[in-house]
């Protein structure tokens, strides 16, 4: 078989060999509890330690800030939106945005539904850009919380998260950043910010699946989400995932030394390649301010999904901006917050790139998927008349 | 180094070399979310399913039922007790015991100060059985849960859920089961029992850290903990951790075959030895229904940490029925419950056996134990002339 063109790291990574070499050890003789006071528990205690250090690094942030080791981003994120809102029961607000990762929102819906929090979901213009305006007009002293995310998973639009947290503490609200698309793929420095709080995932950047991580600045008041055992300081219970700990350490040592600008020249060949050769195509999201692995673009005329599946029939895999909603496919919240243009909307495919794509793998995409968008808008009513 | 002789293993166990065998491929060329259309994902979605089989299989379980993968037993308790208090607001009431693990009993202490929960805790008698005249009289209309563990992680004492799950259903109350240290070291049947929810963590039973499960009896009323993407239903959402569900779904098939007798053989080798050898000595927990694997002993006139501390330069691991309570080491709640009085409660230790714990392992420990707690005594105010 040939080997498969991998262009939906957004999604997830493969884990990087290092990463697994590092856990080994955790996974064979070094099995131990760090709780455990004999022999065995010592080498995982440290282990942790280093882990928590590794990550500290690649988030360039104070060294007493606290990392709170999860079972990933989607954990991280409750914890933090859940933990803001029992620090101050006088706030009962929440200011977020409407494109937002479903671990977000989904949340917010329910706390909304259920608990009486009222949420403001801030939206964007059509690159995706936050609207500041809006923002501003949100923060009140009845706001507990800011929860905005560094980097989108679908456009790679980027927000300014420095700024917008700094606004959040004008109003004495805390902020919390869903930053689990942006580390490992863009610069993150903490140090001397106003953001609070900072939710990240492993295996967005060749860490492994089930293990998080939530970045809490030293004094943010703090209540678990998940109590017990005293692991973690009680603040967060449950035996530590050790195996999954070290390869996260490992994995951000490694995210430190990734150069960024290779990726985003190699995302610009696939880019710039495209809108060559098909007519019709337009990139969506922040033109000026992206994650640098991250390209979505949309095909006037022709349906997400069937790219997908023929892409994937030629070995090659992306992603779409779609959700099943309701058994049909339906433009993303985040494509329907942007407004992109009906004839767009339905043909968004997102393709991330790794530090281990290749040149070749991006000409043989660019050799693939033109023919694939042609054939597609052949058979679509409108298609074959419009983009001519 | 002479080999470590492990006798915590209701701590944590070692990984199961097969189930680090099958989940190797999916921490290198299987990579995939199991959530994305294209061909990465196919290989960790089929696998996803097979574990729930396997798990299904473990627990005896109708297939209709619903396993939830969690990050650990500690998630899964959050998570099954948060869910039954959300199904039916009108029963604002919990009833557990005195000795259930702090993953339980740290969450109910929580809801009872700040959320206006009442808690039943029911006590145990002097060998850790549970008060049924107490648990009776809890029982009404107004108790949304019953949480009762399984087996109890110090003493082994085994509670006879699926009588008490049936007095549990008398009152309209759900029961849940916090079966983390049953699972894997007994045979566990759910078929036709009352029991509606149980809690189970791999790392317990030869499967990896970092991966646990909760499972639902089919049509039970849930509420998820973590919400946000559409993963497991909806109900647990987040990336699926699919190299610790594929070693957690091996751990299952192999604990399927274990031979329980064989390991109680070794464990009543172990503690006719010990109360051979070493006078003053008890057993802790139900002479008639304990775990195959553990034995909780109490040696009047040693302290449990001194014992652990000085089997361990010896090489042997074991833990002791203690807990850090304001910096000094105190009796844990489950020795303080079953009442043992004063001279022993500070001399309690837990050995715990796996399937791979040898007779050759076991005479280490009885040659190395009684020179060490007549050491010990030795140095007691009291024990030198008490135990002569
Ligand atoms: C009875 C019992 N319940 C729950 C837990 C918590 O499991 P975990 O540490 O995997 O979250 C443990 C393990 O320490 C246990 O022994
Ligand atoms: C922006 C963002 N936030 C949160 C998550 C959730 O992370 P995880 O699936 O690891 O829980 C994701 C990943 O899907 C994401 O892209």
């Amino acid at each position: 078989m040939m080997e498969r063109v991998y262009l939906d790291n957004n999604a997830t990574t493969r884990l990087a060999p290092e990463a697994l070499q590092a856990m080994l050890p955790f996974l064979t003789e070094e099995f131990g509890n760090p709780s455990s006071l004999h022999g065995q528990g010592r080498a995982p205690a440290r282990a942790l330690m280093a882990a928590r250090h590794a990550v500290l690094e690649l988030l360039g942030a104070e060294a007493d800030g606290e990392i709170l080791f999860t079972s990933g981003g989607t954990e991280a994120d409750t914890t933090a939106i859940r933990s803001a809102l029992a620090a101050d029961p006088s706030r009962r607000e929440i200011v977020t945005s409407t494109v937002e990762h479903a671990a977000v929102l989904a949340l917010c819906d329910h706390l909304e539904r259920q608990e009486g929090v009222t949420v403001h979901r801030i939206p964007v213009d059509g690159d995706g850009r936050l609207d500041i305006e809006a923002y501003r007009a949100a923060l009140s002293p009845r706001v507990a919380l800011v929860s905005l995310m560094w980097a989108n998973n679908e456009t790679g639009t980027v927000f300014p998260v420095e700024g917008l947290a700094e606004l959040a503490h004008r109003a004495g609200a805390l902020f919390h950043t869903d930053a689990v698309q942006a580390v490992g793929k863009m610069s993150v420095g903490l140090r001397g910010t106003d953001i609070d709080m900072l939710s990240l995932s492993a295996h967005k950047f060749h860490g492994p699946k089930g293990v998080g991580a939530l970045w809490l600045r030293r004094g943010v008041p703090f209540q678990p989400l998940i109590r017990g055992g005293r692991q973690q300081r009680g603040h967060r219970a449950g035996t530590e995932n050790i195996p999954g700990i070290v390869g996260l350490g490992r994995a951000a040592e490694l995210a430190l030394c990734v150069d960024h600008g290779a990726v985003r020249l190699l995302r610009d060949r696939l880019e710039q390649g495209i809108l060559a050769r098909v007519p019709k195509a337009r990139v969506l999201g922040d033109p000026l301010d992206r994650l640098p692995n991250t390209s979505c673009l949309a095909f006037d005329f022709a349906e997400g999904e069937a790219i997908l599946m023929l892409l994937d029939r030629a070995g090659i895999c992306v992603s779409s901006g779609a959700a099943c909603a309701s058994g049909a496919m339906e433009p993303s919240h985040v494509i329907r917050a942007m407004k992109v243009p009906f004839t767009a909307a339905h043909g968004a495919i997102r393709f991330s790139l790794s530090r281990w794509t290749t040149a070749a793998e991006i000409d043989r995409l660019l050799e693939v998927l033109p023919p694939v968008v042609d054939q597609l808008r052949a058979l679509s009513p409108f298609g074959a008349e419009e983009v001519k």
